[in-house]
């Protein structure tokens, strides 16, 4: 297929070089330039505009946040001023369910298509292929896309007809793996300051029935008070609670741990702690304890 | 080995016969009588009282909670009166840190071994020997014992020499998993009142990122909000996150999603819950939500 | 002195009655028209749009929320664009800190004077001219604006030259009355399920120690679970918090009793509450606890 | 009237003085010896043992916590195996609800009546003999002590026949108070930062609507962020919640503020504020913001 790729940060660029390599026309645009070289080594085209990827049959935004995704789409040289009619935007970023739906409707009255198509995954499953996509809109042109999505993860869920849908599970899912996050934080806490061994703990938590991937990654983080370098960054992850926040204010759902978590990344802030990782929110429950990584008393073994 | 074995509910029913399939000579005690026939026909023995169940190398107790332990160990007729200097008490039951302090004061004094060995796994787990133990307290003794955890689960893991330790670690596992339960809880809610299907969504969770037994487990009972029979009874969830607090409170450790967790189980039993499974508490945000269950608006479907 | 007032509603139409009364000539304009006779006739005057409200020296602003307040100043017609040079706005509408900000830069750009003056108290404080002032801004102006002040309360305090703060204490005011009323909420959810009479609980609170004001206001209503007619609406209430929180992310301030209150009104309107009185959210500890009023087993009386 | 005191702490000292000023014949018992000496030069008695403080009609106890009154009343030499048939004990410690239905009991066994009459009210208040007393048990047992109740405070508030039921109030008011002091911290927390002067804000709210003592007392120590000496010691406070929790989570009654408030103090003990007031709680949600005393961009002035 022809299409556009707008957007080439950590998972955008691992994202576009997988569609290149599927053999895919892509012309690519990022607002900072030098960042299409090596993928135009690999094929890709670079655009000097919007405008200019958006000549194909669907164009990919995958974008910060939503100020990036409104400036680039709905601001006149933006997407909806340059799409063809039925063209399709596929909107990956991970953004609010309000912004999804203005999008939305934007692109009915331009006579353009539009479905979102958000991602579980961080860069190293981007880089693989193997992200999770989570599709919703238009039956038809989630079909016609599906070939992209094949290029880019290894399984597409279709959420149903509505996009936002895909942005509100994307969001869920973040505050899910903050939920695990911060509940993984008060236990290593209250285990460490008992004396037993933080990093065995959670290597004992990881390896019997806590397996799910954010236990892996986080725990060993919490369990070493380590936040640095950050991979998914705490403001990023502030973000998609808020957005999470503000869909479960609009319709009138009230979410406690949501509302710990959004206090637990303004505390962390409040600390200088941005630059760190947001699994740093995670180690606020060893400094509510007084405790910074008690020595441990004990060890652990496996026998099996 | 020849050992005794009290307490012949659900979970300890399933180990003492693997036990005894696994070729040990095991006593059975249980206060409720009738709970042994079975076993016995698998080649067990019946103890008309606790005394019966003491006369082995090691008596393993797998009790209901910090009362019954302590009513089967430490009043007169109980354990500590009847077990043989050097034996070995094996304490498998989910008690509190500090009775299991208290249970090895006890045995110190009275010349006899005592090792806290909990496990993680459900009922089904521990029919299969499936189950993971977690041991703690003199290293020679839990060596001693493993042919025990051998046939009861598939791996076992040293905590380290204080006994207590190994209570410590089961309760803050099930705390992770009551925190699993209470964001699921209010995604679900989210994405319910929102009109995405709650069942394709917990589906979806669970065959992407969301891999961990608790997320499939509990997943479906939320989204169906259909809570029993309960697999593992509300009380007995409750009294895991009270432990877990208390211990908390002990260190002075702040938790507040244990917190959040309790102040759940008080709501559902105020409501008449107590019959139900612990899952029940991830029902509570969709109550809040002033939804039950909003008929969905999508359906999912997926392609890989 | 010549002033305009815009916006007749409950405490607006009282003050500005109490400001005829004291001889100043003032001119009424209010959205929806037919609030203005009775003034009228106590000697205001009305004005058929916004422009004919804004000849005077000052013009007064109290109105519902920021929208009302932003159409009413910033659109075209508005106070902004009929303002003569060097006239003072003063606004006395519980609005957010942003917004607040926004209209001193705008008077600011077009050569006005501005001034927030918020109010604590009730109707029937307006009513009596009791109302505590909240004053901020150009101490000139201010004290320009005294014999206005005078007219209308008790008291003025003058909070310094930025605007915004006067709005942020009056929001925080609000916030601390709401913390008072899910205290009491709790509290009288304890004492009636342990069978304590909740009017003589709370008539015994607020004739000893809880003296305040809203003790004495919320107190009865929550012991009697009766919530309308609404004096104060819940979603005012819950407007005030929501305006709170916004500053508190803002400068990164966790307040969580704050994060409980937001969560509280969002399960009161998600139960069909929006009619009520925002003590409502006092009655959500009863329901919790599946007591609605439990019928008293003892009752109270004084002796001193 | 004939009367026992027993435990002379800051409130016991200054109550006994003022049952001895009105004349009552009292006899003084303190498990630490010398602090009876002033009190014997106005007239009281010391007696060397607690049996020696079980002569009269009544024996009031006032001592620290649950550990305490049971010391004294329960064990043998206690105030059970040495009051008089037909005497009153007068409970006014501060202890659980579960500990005043215990001592109920064991009176009613032994023959003895007993009444529970907590306080409201700092030393300075029991000095001047205007505490609030509130009494719960037998009506005629009541009436009988009211002279001594008059010696001591300034009303006592009847709450029925059953003793615990005092306890429980005075519990809950002093969850009222940390409710305020909690709800302070956070709005004081986010006026400092905004620039605004904290004392000033302090001095406000309670010149206007905040009138209650609570605000007066705890607001100036949290503009300040001056919590030594202690009034009122973080551990009692702490006990306090704690009680209060008690018997919420055995009536079943979810109190989220109280469960934030626990989780506040343990921070604070974990933090080595063991020495500090209460109302140190009160300064973490400023610890929170990363501010500690922003200095003060504007100041505030009255006019009235």
């Amino acid at each position: 297929m022809k299409i556009g790729f707008i957007g080439l940060g950590h998972m955008g660029a691992a994202m576009a070089k997988n569609l290149i390599l599927a053999g895919h026309y892509v012309t690519l645009f990022n607002r900072t330039s030098g960042r299409s070289r090596a993928l135009v080594q690999l094929g890709g085209h670079e655009a000097p505009d919007i405008a200019g990827a958006c000549h194909g049959e669907a164009v990919i935004t995958m974008l910060a946040d939503d100020v990036a995704v409104a400036d680039s789409v709905l601001e006149k040289d933006g997407v909806i001023a340059n799409l063809p009619q039925g063209a399709i935007h596929i909107s990956m970023s991970t953004i609010s369910v309000a912004l999804s739906r203005r999008l939305a409707q934007a692109h009915r009255q331009a006579g353009q298509r539009y479905i979102a198509a958000t991602v579980m995954g961080r860069p190293d499953m981007a880089a693989s292929a193997k992200l999770f996509i989570l599709a919703a809109g238009d039956a038809a042109a989630i079909d016609f896309c599906q070939p992209l999505f094949d290029a880019l993860g290894q399984k597409t869920s279709n959420i149903g007809p509505e996009p936002s849908a895909a942005n509100l599970v994307k969001l869920t899912g973040n505050f899910l793996q903050a939920a695990v996050i911060e509940a993984l934080g008060e236990a290593v806490a209250l285990v460490g300051k008992a004396g037993i061994d933080r990093h065995a703990y959670v290597e004992l938590l990881t390896s019997t029935v806590f397996t799910a991937p954010a236990y892996k990654i986080f725990g060993p983080l919490i369990a070493e008070d380590k936040f640095e370098p950050a991979a998914f960054a705490a403001p990023l992850g502030y973000k998609d609670i808020r957005l999470t926040l503000a869909e479960a204010e609009n319709l009138r759902v009230p979410m406690p741990v949501a509302g710990l978590l959004h206090d637990r990344f303004l505390r962390l802030f409040a600390q200088g702690g941005q630059e760190l990782d947001w699994s740093a929110i995670g180690g606020l429950a060893t400094q509510d304890a007084g405790a910074r990584q008690v020595s441990a008393t004990s060890s652990m073994s496996s026998a099996n």
